[in-house]
């Protein structure tokens, strides 16, 4: 038996064509810092996606292509979201926090010939310019100083953005048909070790994933919410919220590059938000800025935290002195990136419910998951046995971007044999799906066929009165594969005594997981975003250059 | 560039697996009108979906077999809803209220092998069954008396649910991989006039309307809601209401068989779902019963209505003395169901939104929608210009199960040329996507190039005073090809005074929709559904039967 239903794809066109035309009065509002936002309609933006889409076609870019946004959240770059995937162009999201020379070797890497860029970011381009040998045309939008660009790569065109759309015909562009497998999206993943891998977007896990986002049990977009994306439109796409606003009728406000804590705080009590998202660092400095100077955040129902685990007294914080519910979410880059959301199960009271909010929260329907242990068996869903969390969907990624041959790379280390995504994480799921992740995969120790969290054993030494900080890594050990060695820094005055930290350890951990292995240095060695370098402590050890003493 | 995304079809094999896992604890309750219902968790209903599979197979069923369902809405029925799709069979609903020529007809045209049937049914299958050659087993879930098979078809076997369900291994049943354009499901259309219409869901259009069923701006299902579908789960899926509350963890309370006012009051207060979805007769009923008997009835947030228009008198009557809020939506058959839903634009005081609450709604993301006039010409968005509804989407019908060559087909009076599905309803659309759906398009005068609504005349003459009852068809014109004739009943001691109803209508309608044609009848000719029977109205007419009175 055949099925009789439409073949329609879900494309960014339709996202587009719905919220242009059925939420016409729904907002983009973009924070100026002035006295008044810049204002436009979903309708306003959808006629503009249509004059960029024509702008685009007269500079070149054809289906397949991608087009550079070097931009913060601004109406500009939404209007840049929804046109350049209409039009088959792949929207290519650049990471203006990322070393320049990173920056540059992704924009060589994706073969970006146009860049959109904010007036205000042409400091930070100008002098990448000259190693951006495959762009021909960027495209300022809104002020700035042009200027800079000056001489540093002649053949480069520069325009203005609202020019290009003013000089534009206001007929409709012919949006193609897509396939709604072909590329719509393209973001780099930041890539602390090695190259940065690009992750390619389709149309369908494009829009699969807006709607998963408007679901109740994630972010509840609506026609009667307002969504404030602080999480930028560089980093997964603003996870997804900019297309499931559109979808949903939802109106935005967009912080555009006023990021620190006291314009967000103005900003939210001026245009009154339902809904916002960002990493849990912005949420600190809100909740420092709220309690020195109170704002009225009232409209907030929901302060999504994501990007790294939030902290719980952050959470309470929250909660007790200013009445908002900061729920955490779990993704990635190659995740779209939502893959869970920390809702507690229903009819919980609140102290119950709090173990399950501090987790990375419930498995979406579209997301299957998989724990993989030391030896490479998948493991039972317990809340107890931890392994390397692997999964599956719709909008995970099976690839990464052109590898040397320009076809679509599947490194061993990434992607397992069946096409699961090896997100490199270790953790453990409860009977009811809800994920907790402890480790990266490479900081586990493996020790004899079981692993130790090297995570565990830090928290727990640096919660001795006389440990400052605490770094455990794994190191080769003739019986056991690996064995933990502690890094221990001393508070000033404290005395070393190895054999009274590892008896504290033993108090709260298994005997097997304490380490042998000891050594005191004067500082943990940090990368240059401030997390463990474990790396150069390996080295260190593998090198002799540490003092290690073995206790029995 | 080509996506790097993994391509994992959309299943209700998913469905299954989610559900029954993450929300293994949520539950399928069946009311069976004693002191306990009958209670099943989520992974219950998950495992004997697995066995139902086993014991297909055994009988013979394959991928792409349908397997008839005459059932009611039942946690057995359930659990054909998820694994006759996940082995790759097609569940087939069968509708118990057709008369029984056309349900044998239809089982026929799906040439279903296998029948599963509530024993409360058996009544009604046991006279059909000898006209039902090609039904080779017959397994009857619940109690209910076999011996009225007997003899009948004495080659088809008969089997208990439950024991087939008990002789099946315990162990998984091995799913096959699916595409995701697999049939999934098959209903037919009532067919009011010529033959039932089958439509075939695929595995896709369900999953993706579960996905928006669960969409706050639709039915908004969640982990911490209980749903009751009061719509039977033999018209369109009910709604596509089991496969989203699978999906979400939704609590599914099941009515069986008891569909009167009084046991659903009992059912609502003794088991509190906090949404229920039905036709507007059923909601009838049960607010005659709660003004007579009141019931807790609070712990429903959404009583949604459709399947044909709800009265505006219903909707407040609901909220005005049981606090319980009507939401409108509408669909069909071909369409899933899900179009429209009436939710109001936000910010609205309660008499602003009234006029949205009213219409059938606005249209999901989804779906596409044009109005075509009857010139074939697209019309606009306007709110006022009327033409037969079309729409496009993916879980939109584009053609009818089995021709005479087997194969689907696409009758070009319900599939445009381009594809999309002529619903056959009239309406217009607002500017921001509101439907009102006001004629069947057959129904609608078509005169000189421009539409007469039918019902909007019989609307205003069943205003006058003197008019009990009025029915207005289209009756062939030399001039203008069709013009309205009007049939009134009048009430008891009235005189027939036709130029006065026409002075009535002229202060109500344009004049160029004035009928000139006019006839006094006993009664307007009724179906057995009791709506207005134009066709007979319309034989009447052609054949000289009605006295007509002709105004200049």
């Amino acid at each position: 038996m055949q099925s009789t239903m439409q073949d329609v794809p879900l494309t960014v066109t339709r996202i587009l064509a719905y919220g242009a035309r059925v939420h016409s009065s729904s907002r983009v509002t973009t924070w100026t810092g002035e006295a008044e936002p810049q204002r436009r309609t979903f309708a306003e933006t959808g006629e503009r996606s249509h004059r960029l889409a024509h702008a685009l076609r007269a500079l070149g870019v054809r289906e397949g292509d991608p087009v550079g946004t070097l931009m913060w959240n601004t109406g500009d770059h939404m209007e840049a979201y929804l046109g350049i995937p209409a039009m088959g162009a792949v929207l290519h999201t650049l990471n203006l926090r990322l070393p320049a020379e990173q920056l540059a070797w992704i924009v060589r890497h994706a073969a970006d010939r146009v860049v959109l860029v904010n007036g205000s970011l042409l400091p930070l381009l100008a002098p990448l310019l000259p190693h951006l040998d495959c762009v021909e045309h960027v495209v300022v939008a809104g002020p700035g100083d042009t200027s800079l660009l000056a001489g540093r790569r002649p053949e480069v065109q520069v325009h203005a953005y609202e020019e290009l759309l003013a000089a534009q015909p206001g007929d409709p562009y012919p949006w193609p048909e897509l396939d709604e497998r072909a590329a719509a999206a393209l973001c780099y993943t930041s890539g602390t070790t090695g190259e940065p891998k690009g992750v390619v977007y389709s149309h369908r896990s494009v829009y699969l994933h807006a709607m998963d986002v408007c679901n109740p049990d994630a972010f509840g977009l609506t026609a009667a919410e307002t969504c404030l994306p602080v999480v930028p439109m560089f980093h997964v796409n603003a996870w997804g919220l900019p297309y499931a606003a559109f979808m949903a009728g939802t109106s935005l406000l967009m912080p555009d590059r006023f990021l620190q804590p006291a314009p967000l705080a103005d900003m939210i009590a001026a245009e009154r938000p339902t809904v916002t998202a960002g990493v849990p660092t912005i949420w600190q400095g809100l909740l420092a800025e709220l309690d020195a100077r109170p704002r009225d955040v009232s409209s907030l129902r929901t302060v999504v935290s994501g990007g790294s685990a939030c902290p719980p007294a952050l959470m309470k914080a929250f909660e007790e002195r200013h009445g908002l519910t900061v729920v955490q979410a779990w993704g990635m880059t190659e995740t779209s990136p939502l893959g869970s959301v920390a809702y507690p199960p229903h009819g919980l009271e609140a102290d119950e419910a709090w173990p399950y909010r501090i987790t990375q929260g419930r498995l979406r329907p579209a997301v299957d998951a998989r724990l993989v242990g030391p030896d490479g068996r998948v493991l039972p869903w317990d809340g107890k046995s931890a392994g390397e969390l692997e999964v599956r969907g719709p909008w995970i990624a099976g690839a990464y971007h052109g590898g040397a041959d320009g076809e679509p790379q599947r490194p061993a280390d990434k992607f397992s044999e069946d096409g699961w995504l090896r997100t490199g994480d270790v953790g453990t799921i409860t009977p009811d799906g809800y994920l907790t992740l402890t480790d990266r995969a490479k900081d586990v120790i493996k020790s004899g066929g079981e692993w130790i969290s090297s995570v565990e054993l830090e928290n727990h030494l640096m919660a001795h009165p006389e440990v400052a900080e605490a770094a455990v890594v794994g190191v080769p050990d003739e019986k056991w594969g690996e064995r933990p060695l502690a890094a221990v820094v001393l508070r000033d005055g404290a005395v070393v005594d190895y054999a009274g930290l590892r008896a504290f350890l033993s108090e709260r951990i298994a005997r097997w997981q304490l380490p042998e292995r000891w050594t005191a240095v004067e500082a943990v060695p940090k990368t240059s975003v401030g997390k463990f370098d474990k790396k150069v402590l390996r080295r260190q050890y593998a090198d002799g250059e540490l003092v290690v003493t073995t206790l029995a």
